[in-house]
């Protein structure tokens, strides 16, 4: 049985990665993937990038895990090289780190697959072990790491299915009723040919209520809300690059104090753990249109609601922006500006 | 068009309803059927019931609206009969109540379908509407509402599958590690032949992690939760009389406190707003077996993990029982006789 | 490490037998469960028995592997007793057997559990293995596997959800456009509390023409059909006895050849291979309802429709039972009479 | 109430299109879309581009229908152009369909949208209506229909979701046990970055035969192709591009008849009426692992298994390219390039 090894700070993991991670699994039996992490390192890199959060270890040791999980002769796991100097001095050190997790897991390479060919030398050296380079000119993907972490946008292609999630963003589209947020949602997931996560609400008036709004009470306002985050994971799982939201959490909350006079428990914890990246707040300045839906049909009581809205947002201390052109045409436009800001790297 | 009206408490709809409904429905091109709610009267068909929980006004219409859902020809609402003096003086009362709903919805009706023969007179009486006495000796359906208050299991075959889950008991089952409660889940529920949750904390590692636990981290939890919480809806949607939990929320947490070494708000919320019928404890004086998951196998970490969960339970005033007999067999009878108690009406 | 053995017919499999396993399977460590098979007398049984289908040896093997499926300490295999003589001369031969298969699979038991006090001593004799009787009275189960086979449906509790399908009743009801069948499919399954599988075709139109029949074409046929065979699959298993099919394979076919002039392959073998326990034709003599869909609103297409479905019935054989009552009531109460005889065991 | 219409050949539907029908749907309360269809130029079109299958008018009407079906202002029909003279002849003719088709679905437009200056003065001629021109050049999404058929790869992210699935181009990978099909299918989704659907025959055994393949028997092989058909569309449903198909319904066809003796009609059916863009049949001279399922693990066994397979395909005349390299490595690359040449536009 041949035995490989790979190391690799996958900071992110891309195409170019699992094609290297194809060649080496195709030439031995067993395939250990370490992903090193260094946290003085690899907060410099994020500093550096245009990333919307921190890639933990273990967000970079999944996205390695789950591309490869049904791949029994790859196994990955974390290398922490924190604190060691960096090169030339830092081999000595870096093999001892090495060569106790061969010891943690009872590792015993044959072989070191690597992309430099510096490596070589060092390799044989600490190791005693050969390595093979592959795919050095990166002659079938064209990427590096540092591409993504610049560009991600722009080069979401590479961005392997299992870590595009990490860096699609959330952009939420808040309004009282008739406040054309659905539609816009709509046009917005379309132009931008992506996905959207709808109104939960609706729908489980639907399934849940026989499709009567009558029968809504109290202990439905934490099942819409988790079977609306629901929702947003597969809109967010499957987005293409974004994914926007027709309401959030907060406008439940809304909902919820509108119709039962109180906060809901559920719906406060949602709203803090799960935030988006842009939310926009649609003015209730359009024409009224009566969906047959429960009726907050007069203007003070738009205007009421729309105040509502505003004094949560405040109070859970969300930015957002506002839209409040009179045309649906000037409200698109806005909105397609924004979006366009936003993916802009 | 034909247009008929039933009136009933439907505490709870019943198959004998159903019926009663079906054949209504054959004879008119529009069903309006209203739910009749008395908070005082409600109260008392309770508290002389085996309910678990008081249906709302809004459960029982969803329960009407729900099952006749696809027959477009039939609309459900509630008719607050709250205050109105009992028969024989109630009529008058009760008649303007249900002519302003009448008024509110449009509705004219031609003629009223009742099981009661001494309805005739006073539906002609007080809104000159005929009567037609459907099924009035229950001769195809044979049930009451009050037959299922009293014993809802043994009739559980007439209860519809809309309302099934509003009688369903939860048992949810905790231990540490290698308690053995995923195995015991298992045995109760394919003895009382019904569903069960598993733990699904398990799943979470295969499908989001890559099968990789190195990979779990603080933000994990609450997802965990929030999947698992609908694993529990799942199931009791389609129990048999009663659903078997593998784990809860509060064993969530207590991993969370383990390996993260502090709460999560989400967690602590789902604790608080979904709780269960029965909360079976089971004691860790069982062998330990290694599942290849993260480890607390060392006999006083399982004691202290044992702990955890105790603790918990007290800080969240959760009722629990103790299993701690030390043979399989033992916990498995012990745990059918619990269940057998709770399902002895 | 302790091994059991337990041999049976499972014929069928029912909550006696998973008591009987549970128990069993507290005891030891690994568990082994033989299914006893003879083709001879298996036929014998069937024969005299209310069941629609003869359980093969795979059905039987798979509900016990089903059922235990998440017990990894139980294994369940087929043992062919055909051609040993009866009791009490087989012993011999049938240990002859039992011990090949505890070669072939590397099995050293240590105990036999049996429900049979009589066996106690032959298993000694022939396998020099003690025998646990466990639970000979059927103190907590009152059960046998005689009494499923005479009267399933009333002993439908003790059918374990894994084998409920097998047992399941299906009635297609079948009929041209405003025939009535949607509604009479619901009512029925409402009454009968159970599941029913919708025409697909209207969902179809809706999920993937974008709600617009215009968009229909013939490789879209035996698409609907496909799904709509998964919707019988799902009613199936979740149906409580019966399960109601608004339309089948022949109606898609029949709309094929209206529309498009041509038969499917497709269609043309799910026919042949889905056959269903009971088909219902409704008459085309109630009122056209328009409901918005493609029409075939006139008296003589209603007809020239009616006479394909009676063409294609006959065509590929397939017996069925013609509702032609006038009102929806007495269609109602001719259906609920055609299942009750085939619900009465 | 200000109605409006546009007019297109949707050939294919665009992100440009989608723009424009945005801004249009704007500013009326109701847009009607008419999607052209003229069988001489459509077929010109198909001819002169890089589509791998004519798209029908039901194709390009639902295509429109679905990505504006949550937008209930927007109603889409098909109009029948053959037949008509080109431009500038065409107009009178052109315009009487048009109105046909305005009189059938009762419309009475107020104004028409167009990308082209040169229709105002022929709408207002022939129509006596307004054109307003949007978006003519095209600022925002820079793509026309003919790129998109000239190269729609290239042009991959300006398909609309609902599109992309018609342009997929689907890869099976055939090929005995251990022919290594289930990691190359792995390692070519993944830096592909596109999804695979695997092969359902190990997901069946686990999840309907309790994960024993001994209870595997014939009626279970078409249930087996008809889910693994599902996979299938899922997989082109969300494929970027390509889809890799682990096995097809040959495959399936080829076991059923290695351990049942006999073809299954259902199979045979599915074989002929799904067919996939390229099949790959990987020759069996890799080393042979055991994966614990049904073995067909001797060097004739193997022979034999592909000798079946490639009379299968040569019986039901499926095109097909062998790759049979030695080594896994070759073999990847071998993939690789057969899948470039596939994409290459």
């Amino acid at each position: 049985m041949k035995t490989g090894v790979i190391f690799g700070k996958f900071f992110p993991l891309h195409t170019g990665h699992i094609h290297f991670i194809n060649m080496a699994s195709s030439l031995v039996d067993k395939l250990y993937i370490f992903v090193g992490v260094d946290s003085d390192r690899d907060q410099i890199l994020f500093n550096d990038s245009k990333l919307r959060a921190f890639p933990t270890p273990q967000d970079r040791l999944r996205w390695v895990a789950k591309t490869f999980q049904k791949q029994d002769t790859i196994e990955a796991h974390i290398l922490d090289e924190s604190g060691i100097p960096f090169y030339p001095n830092g081999w000595a050190g870096w093999s001892d780190r090495v060569k106790e997790k061969f010891k943690e897991f009872d590792i015993n390479p044959d072989i070191v697959f690597s992309s430099e060919l510096d490596d070589i030398e060092n390799y044989q050296k600490y190791f005693g072990l050969p390595t093979k380079i592959i795919d050095a000119t990166r002659s079938f993907v064209h990427i590096s790491a540092t591409d993504i972490r610049q560009h991600p946008f722009r080069n979401w292609d590479y961005i392997p299915n299992e870590v595009k999630p990490f860096f699609v963003r959330t952009v939420a589209i808040l309004g009282g009723e008739s406040s054309g947020k659905s539609i816009l949602v709509n046009k917005l997931a379309h132009v931008f040919n992506t996905t959207s996560a709808w109104e939960y609400g609706r729908d489980y008036v639907y399934q849940e209520l026989g499709g009567t709004e009558e029968a809504l009470q109290y202990s439905d306002y934490p099942k819409i809300a988790l079977e609306h985050h629901k929702f947003i994971e597969y809109a967010v799982r499957h987005a293409n690059r974004i994914a926007f939201l027709d309401t959030d959490f907060l406008t439940t909350q809304a909902f919820c104090i509108q119709y039962e006079g109180r906060k809901n428990p559920v719906l406060d914890t949602l709203i803090n753990e799960f935030q988006f990246d842009k939310v926009i707040l649609l003015d209730n300045n359009t024409p009224w249109v009566d969906d047959g839906m429960r009726s907050l049909g007069t203007p003070q009581k738009r205007r009421d609601f729309q105040n509502l809205l505003i004094d949560l947002l405040d109070e859970y201390n969300i930015e957002y922006t506002v839209i409040d052109d009179k045309s649906y045409e000037d409200r698109y436009l806005a909105a397609i500006d924004i979006v366009q800001k936003l993916l802009n790297d």
